[in-house]
């Protein structure tokens, strides 16, 4: 079965709910760069999908950083002057600025205040803060949490360790027909965030069972990596396996009710951009396409100048431009079953167009062929029907000249990719047309 | 007499009505993709030009066609159940579908109906249908007359020919001083419709007679042939002459009274693309200028991708888009003179822009030559005058790199290609202009 | 001190006042192509900057024309029937068509009205002629003035020389790092027209004293040269100096009221052209781009095909779209000291974008650098701060491959050119960005 033929048979609602329930599987646990979190997210994945699981020591250098110590925590409060738990990891992961060093010492408020954060605009959300490459501690919490507390001396403990140790990744590798590979990747650091990144791990997890599925042109590398650091690990490492690399996807923010969007490659025009960008348009549905920007996601890397790959980034709304983003606001209730289930369809969708498009060759290029002969022409002519699959053939056979993909006969023609996608494999059963090898 | 003069001593009513002379002569002819009709029509036009005619015999391939056999028709009608003709090819060649094998038969209305063909939506007009490649036969109604048929049984009558004979072209090369050619393509199989095509025969002979009183830069091959199936003979026996082919229009419907039509060849951005756009758009009437789609007349052939040739097609209303088209309805009122004569004279302007134009090489490229003591150039200085041919010259001698037609020049100056094209030539006379001979 | 610090300390309003008190010096005399006006103000041009002053005999040649002979002029006037002085070059040095051959004669009113030239459409101004290349007389008056003439006996005397003798410019080379040069080119042949173009020569001798008080990496060419033949002369003797301009643009009509106007170089995308609309575009105030034309100041000779120089042309209101353009009313009330002061202002910043733009290599260009250990990013991971400066860094380490400028990246980030250059700046100086010497 190709993808064409799975994604016909994939009943959204469905999915959407088996995503939602995997996101909330994972939601509790407290993850980070490295450590424990990221192993068992990974372990959970694991009994869906036939993950590897790489791990990285400390230290290894990769470009113009090391892969750091690794961060683990088992417990972390504060007590008020009374000796009353006022803040508790237990309650929420956020509560701890990610990659605190432990502490155990008793502070005067004033002192107190600045290992704290909040976010004086939503005052009842907690923020999430991460201090990786500073040694520190901290803790966040609501303002009107901090607007309450009173002078005195506060308890602070956090049980954490920051050693040398590994960090941790997924790879899943689906073999297709060719070498080139399509890359799906998606942060796996963020701790108690569900649209950041939940719904992007769910959306690559649910794409590889799919794949996997499926008989596909490509190769499909599938990423679960810390962000930043973990893509630019598993680019030092595999710096050499990104030739092979013709397209690819950062997935992230998947899962709210937001309008879908897609950030460009750097290269702007590539095919992958192109692919994304047809069926945004042939939705029907609201989206916003934007430029590639040197910020954002593991995109950063991937289209970094001495790179430069086919990757772009689509998210639902993106990083940042909803107000829940890096807050406790970011939670359960922030993502839905039938965005989910609409951003794999759309996945889906683009991987499809990939595995079908390309350029072709006319294999009889001076004058149309007789299509007649063949079955492929209605037989009553001076009958001015232009439109529909007939057109499509007459399409594809001008212009496979080998300069133009079937996405470039798309654009040009006016018609779906899904008609001259038909149209071509059509002619290429009666051996008018052949796929360019070149 | 360059085309530029011969321009200037035309007189267009005259002229509109000589072209809808031909047309009525040509209008009662029964044509085909081959056969007496098409030879008939050519020994006319052999009485005002001094075309040659070719046969090709039946069976010779064509690329991925052959050339097919000859059909010829003497009679044909049906008689209805009380013995009374009803329908009869002596009132309309389009009664009868184009092709149709011989028959003589009585046969139930059930059974015949599966033979007519009609207009449901133009109930008064009867349409033109053929059948050359599957064998059948067939008659054309008004759906009038469908209606009004009663139960019984009908005897038709075709007393047709289908043997191997030839297929039937007329060509006319109107030599000039370059082996370059221009190509101008009309279609002549179509039976009593005037529009489509015997307007575009006559624009064609016209254009031809002109072109002989002239001397030009271009030669010029003219090509009165059968739709597809002469387009594919004329480019497999010509294969080698079509790298002649520097520009080239498919002349059709071009005696209706709706505006000019623009089809750009494949390439979009040939030389003839810019030309005739040019012409229509110093025109000051309306115009429309359309992307080149594979579906039309025989730029479908000329432009496949194995000649993809600078052939565009000057239509007025074009195919399909005027509710006359393919009808009984496309006749003698249809087409007007008026609307005749304005097609010759864009085409003719054309085609002058076509000799005139070109690249060209300043001979003093380093700072402005001197005009003034060229005569080139106002006495008195210091005066703000930036119009007209003085601005013309400079902007001539400052583009003329090799890289710049004249049209590039006109289109970037904003001044009109005929106030460029009069500029170059008094450099030229002056020695400070040549034409680029690369 | 380099051109960006020079900018910062300038104080405007007092340098618009010292522009315009050395256009009111400069502004009696009567300058023309060639003789003693052009002479006398490039000695006073000595007294403020260190000019060379080039004299190239009469008869010389210089591509398609030569050397003319020199002209000299002390005194011209005409009197009436009753003996009275009625025009006088005391007056006015507009009074004398420029380039008068001597004269001294006594004529009817009806002979002599062909050697007066008016300008009937401003029946109070003097027209600015001139006749440069046809040996001819004249005078320009008011219409008014024309008007109330007499019938009668006019006597007419010019006291002028057109003797061989030498063409005048003054040049100044004030040396850079780099061989590369900028020009910076004024006309000095106009007589007493303020804007037309002793707005020009006093923006180039204050870009000059500025220019001379930095250290730049480019080496700057002023040219005070007369128009057109002192531009032909200039070329023509230094034909292989041309090969070190990389970026120029001719200064002309500085000191109108009207807002700039850039004509951009034949090229159109040239780094000076862009480095002008950039700076106008952030000047948040109005201004027009206009594209290249042949007609114009001496960037006519610079574009010329043979050359094709990276020259443009910045002005206020263009030559010959000021109602006062050649009148006696391009006087010293049309220019303003505020806007001789923007216009220098702009130049300036002009050249301070082309000084600091170039091309530069991300020296870590697989991955993102760690900006953070080097004390260029904010400690606190998760924080959506796009803005600034960080986002800044990030633009020109991405997009620093050796194919994009700094102006380019400023575009394609959309942010400011200063913040752009200041970001590649800091990461010169931590060793993650070198020029591209290329």
């Amino acid at each position: 079965m190709d993808l064409k033929h799975l994604r016909e048979k994939i009943e959204p609602s469905a999915i959407g709910d088996d995503m939602y329930g995997l996101i909330s599987e994972l939601y509790p646990i407290c993850r980070s760069i490295t450590g424990d979190g990221v192993r068992e997210t990974l372990r959970i994945l694991k009994t869906r999908i036939p993950l590897a699981v790489h791990e990285v020591p400390t230290g290894i250098p990769v470009f113009d950083w090391s892969v750091p110590r690794e961060w683990n925590i088992r417990e972390a409060w504060i007590k008020d002057p009374d000796g009353t738990k006022i803040i508790d990891f237990e309650n929420s992961n956020l509560h701890v600025l990610n990659y605190s060093v432990p502490v155990h010492e008793k502070v005067e408020l004033e002192e107190l205040r600045a290992h704290l954060f909040t976010l004086p605009d939503q005052p009842d959300w907690v923020p999430y803060r991460t201090s990786y490459y500073r040694e520190d501690w901290g803790f966040c919490l609501s303002q009107n949490q901090l607007d309450s507390l009173t002078e005195g001396e506060y308890e602070v403990f956090i049980d954490s360790t920051l050693d040398d140790g590994h960090l941790t990744y997924g790879e899943l590798i689906i073999p297709g027909e060719l070498p080139d590979e399509v890359l799906l990747s998606c942060h796996v650091c963020h701790p108690s965030l569900a649209n950041d990144n939940l719904s992007g791990i769910a959306l690559v997890t649910f794409l590889a069972r799919h794949l996997q599925e499926c008989s596909t042109r490509y190769t499909y590398r599938l990423l679960f990596i810390p962000g930043t650091i973990g893509a630019i690990t598993w680019l030092a490492l595999n710096e050499r396996r990104t030739e092979r690399i013709r397209h690819g996807l950062v997935a992230a923010c998947v899962g709210d009710p937001g309008h879908l969007c897609y950030k460009r490659s750097r290269r702007g025009d590539a095919e992958i951009d192109r692919a994304v960008e047809h069926v945004l348009e042939s939705s029907g549905e609201p989206f916003d396409v934007v430029e590639f920007s040197p910020y954002g996601y593991d995109e950063r890397q991937f289209c970094s100048p001495g790179f430069d790959l086919a990757v772009g980034s689509l998210t639902r709304t993106p990083h940042g431009q909803f107000p829940e983003y890096h807050s406790s606001a970011d939670n359960l209730q922030l993502v839905q079953p039938a965005a989910l289930a609409d951003s794999l369809a759309t996945y889906l969708a683009v991987l499809d167009v990939l595995e079908r498009n390309g350029t072709f060759l006319n294999q009889n290029p001076k004058c149309e062929p007789q299509l007649g002969r063949r079955g492929l022409y209605g037989m009553v002519g001076g009958y001015s029907d232009s439109k529909g699959l007939e057109l499509a053939m007459l399409w594809v056979l001008n212009l496979s000249d080998g300069d133009h993909s079937l996405l470039d006969i798309s654009g040009r023609a006016g018609l779906s990719f899904d008609v001259i996608s038909s149209a071509a494999e059509m002619l290429i059963e009666t051996g008018l047309l052949e796929r360019n090898q070149a």
